[in-house]
Parts: C-alpha cells; structure tokens; sequence
C-alpha cells in the first residue's frame, strides 16, 4: 500500500553511491519474488522463476539474495521492519489504551497489505518455519506480545472488561491476517476504514442489546 | 474434533457391504492426504508420497482418487457437507439472530477443525482455486452470505447495530479461519469456549465505556 515502485534506474541528475543502486536492484527483485510467492505459491517458485521474471541471469540473482529462505527473510525486515518504532510506542502511557491498540492495528494492517507483507500472509504458515532461527515466529510472537500486554494494561485500568487477552489477540490477528486474501485497495474503502470498522464492533460491539 | 479415525478392516462380527469398504478406505487415504497437504503444503504433496504414506501401489490409490484436485474436494464434502443442514436452520426466525449467528460460528469451527477442514483451512487461498468449477469458492461465498444476511435480519430488527455486513462476516471469517493455526484441542480451552469468546467479545465489546 505505502510502497512505492523502486527504480532500478540512477537519474542523471542525481547521482546516487554504488550500494545504493545495489540496494534498489535487490529491493526490485525481493518485489518480483513477493508477488510470485503470493500468487503461485512458495514451494511452486523457484529462482529460476524469479530470474525468468525479471529477465536476469540466475547467477545474477545470487549475487543479490542466497536463498528462498532469506528472500522471505528479507521480505519480513521489508514489511514489518517499521513496525520497531509503532511497538515501542505503544509504551507511551499519555495515550489511552484503546486508542493505542488501535494504531497498532492500523500499522500492522498497512504492513500486511504491503507487497512484501502479503506475500508472508499468503504463503501460508509452512515456509515460514522453513526461515533460519524461527526469525519470522520469533517476530509473529512479538506482535502477539504486544496486543496482550495492552489489552493487560487497559483490563488493570478499568477500560477494557475483564477477559482473556490471547483471546483478544487471537480474534484481532484472525481479522488482520485475512485482509489480504480479500481486500482491494481499489474497492470503496482504504485500510485504515477496513482497521477502524473491525476496532469499533471489538470495542463497543454489533449488539443493541434490544430484541 | 468430531472426526473418529476410520477403520480399514470388517469386523468379523459386523458383515459390511464391500460398497462400504470401499468407502472407509476411501475416507482413510483422504485423511492421510488431508494431514499431508496441511504439514507440508500442497505443492509439495504428491500422490506418490500419499501412497508411500498409506503402504499402497499407485494404482490402488488411482483407483479411489483421481487427482490431487479432487482429493481437496472431497475433503470439502466431509468436513462441510453437514453445514448444509446448520445453514438451512438458520432461516428459522423462532430463534433469537445473535444466537442463530453464534450457532453458525460454532458449526463452522467445528468443520474447520476437522482433519478434513483443517487442511483446507492449512493449505492456503491457491490450491483452493484448483478445484473444478469453484466449487470451494462456490461454497465459501455461501458462507459469507449465510453470515451477512443473518446481519442484515438482526440490524431489520434492531438486534444488531446498523452496520455493514460484509464486515462482520469478514471480521468473524478471519477470527476463524485463523484457529486451526493456533488451537489445540489438547489446550484448555474447547473449541466451543473459543468460539463463545470471540462471538461475546464482537456480541457485547471488550471496552468498559470507562477510562
């Protein structure tokens, strides 16, 4: 969503260092691979795919990125590296808590709906076990972590009812993590209507309480 | 859950007709392809391996399983042919519509959670779109629907705040869909408690209105 089509082009007028234009090429084709991934699966794409697509040598390719595996490594700093700074300031105890869970599910959300946070949503929960020292988990815990730890604060300050705080983890990611598979940023609602419509029936509910 | 594991052999004192011994092994090679497209993904499962995996000649299987694609569709007819039934009850209106709704939830977590149903809830959106005719797309939008209009009755009623359907059923679908991910059915929890928890969490909220 927030992601802009890297140029794998210098501008003439503004010359850029060499690991720059490296940079930009391997964020080209962690792009190329991500869509692959989501669109045909993780195991039915091979390297060999993704050098086709982007009309490189696979020699080349190696040059940039080692493995499957690390692609989708690479694919998890991409699209939740920004994610740091949203989790450390959710410690900031001035903002209401229900206030903060829901501005940590709008970032997960744009996260999520990146390409590269699609493809980790899309490919199913197999490969990312396959990612060396369950870096992807050990992140997956972390923002589960995250809403526990609020929905354990504003249950202590009286603002949120008392009840299981996995659970409303649970419900809260189940949501998130299915939005790719449905949403368009082309249909009538952006993302952040899709995050605030979830947050507002979890917060106050659907019922009247009448009838 | 509910599945109990077939048996393959006659027992002496019960004679079964060989239509019905066609049947249990029929069901037992497509729960052993079911458990091995959800631990190892689709695309990496192959009839051979589900052969290796039930002792059986290639052959044999053929001769009760046409192909992978048909082996995803009969694991939707047994896990979710007897939601047909759950879905035609919910037009009876005798029956409060929140209470018809958790019913449907609680039904479809149970198919969910099947052998049958885990893996198609496991392996991901793609295999999905293999069967012929789309004919799990078919049945997945028709359980989109039950859910919407089940909220649209309620918000007619003034049980259910006005709100947008599709949006509780993409909220309750996710929160779904992403049980058979995390739940065991060794854990504390049952998966009627889990179900109940999320339909009180969207039925009445987590906030307190306080602080």
């Amino acid at each position: 969503m927030s992601e802009t089509t890297p140029s794998t082009v210098t501008s003439p007028r503004r010359r850029r260092a060499p690991g720059a234009r490296h940079e930009d090429k391997r964020t080209a084709i962690l792009r190329t691979a991500a869509q692959l991934f989501a669109a045909n699966g993780y195991e039915s794409t091979s390297l060999d795919m993704i050098a086709d697509q982007l009309g490189m040598h696979k020699a080349t390719l190696y040059h940039y990125v080692d493995s499957k595996e690390s692609i989708l490594y690479q694919c998890l700093v991409k699209s939740f590296g920004d994610l740091d700074t949203v989790i450390q300031s959710m410690e900031d105890r001035s903002v209401p808590v229900l206030q903060r869970l829901r501005q940590f599910c709008r970032s997960l959300a744009q996260a999520q709906n990146s390409d590269f946070g699609r493809c980790l949503v899309l490919v199913g929960s197999r490969p990312l076990d396959l990612v060396p020292d369950g870096e992807i988990r050990r992140f997956q815990r972390r923002l589960d972590t995250t809403v526990r730890t609020l929905v354990t604060e504003g249950i202590a300050q009286g603002a949120i009812k008392p009840c299981q705080p996995g659970m409303v983890s649970a419900l809260l990611f189940g949501a998130l993590n299915w939005v790719p598979r449905w949403y368009s940023d082309k249909g009538r609602m952006n993302l952040q209507d899709v995050v605030d419509t979830f947050m507002d029936m979890v917060t106050s509910g659907i019922a009247t309480g009448k009838a």
